[in-house]
């Protein structure tokens, strides 16, 4: 007999295959581990350039990405830097932003959310006496980061809400993560 | 008497201007406050778009930046991505690379510290049964991320080791940032 092959698409996700991948990571959880890399090099002042290509996941190396995605950071002129793209903190409210929608994205298709549209604000307070060193009393990060979302989905605002709290840009972000720092000098 | 003005610049940073700055801060913290901003708009899948513009700081909107940056991200095929651009885990190692690398070239120029090159390699492991709620045990974000830098300047590694630390982003990731989430539903 033939079997006809349907292929689900939610949100633009293939629930399918997202469904398969579940099944096969409780089978095998070290399909779950993946290390995801950064290469980055000073340009001059607050100008540097990060590459970003290869990864490891799902129990091999990545060799989809034929070339690397190229990002610039600078400062603007107010912090002594030429515009030359977005500065760190500005990165860190895009990752946050990007994290934040796909895990709502995702998990809404796992569930069968239909979503149609989905925009965020994002604002981060920083106050430079910390990173200045001027004060004990002020962190140099951010002191909180505010998130508005509209969107137009098929589920409340609370359904919603949860889902996007499962992103792990969301857990980096909140929680702490243990950073290693290594200096080689040439 | 007439003056004659030297602009000092180490590491491509205006460290007289730096310094002004410092003292103004000294005698004005309000002009410490920073707010940056990101808007998000999701497009399908795991594809979204951030522009970034518009910032608060040093008492004043900025006006200086004439477009946005825009900023895509998407995930891999492999996380039924289209690999529009990096991922949104991809984007926290850029901005801890450029955060830390930024305070390294800035807090030297402060010390007279002078720098030739800087150069690093990050990594970050993130187990997806976390984010796919398979295990209490895993968390959703980064487990670890290590961070090597190759570094030629006229400074000990322990010393510059110091100067990345006080990246803002360092405190970002490794210490919890309060993120607060708004939905609203159209």
């Amino acid at each position: 007999m033939s079997q006809a092959t349907i292929t689900s698409v939610i949100n633009g996700v293939d629930v399918d295959r997202l469904g398969a991948t579940i099944q096969a990571v409780q089978q095998n959880t070290s399909l779950a581990t993946f290390q995801f890399r950064a290469k980055n090099r000073w340009i001059t002042g607050g100008h540097n350039r990060s590459t970003i290509q290869s990864f490891y996941g799902a129990g091999q190396e990545d060799t989809d990405r034929k070339k690397p995605f190229v990002l610039d950071s600078d400062e603007p002129p107010v912090l002594f830097g030429k515009d030359h793209g977005a500065n760190p903190y500005e990165f860190v409210l895009h990752a946050l932003a990007a994290g934040l929608t796909t895990s709502l994205v995702y998990h809404a298709a796992a569930r069968g959310i239909h979503i149609e549209s989905v925009e965020s604000t994002l604002e981060g307070d920083l106050d430079l006496q910390g990173f200045l060193g001027l004060s004990d009393q002020v962190r140099p990060g951010y002191k909180e980061i505010r998130v508005h979302f509209t969107i137009k989905a098929d589920a409340s605002a609370e359904v919603l809400k949860k889902l996007t709290k499962l992103s792990p840009v969301y857990d980096i972000v909140s929680n702490p993560v243990p950073v290693s720092i290594h200096i080689e000098k040439q």
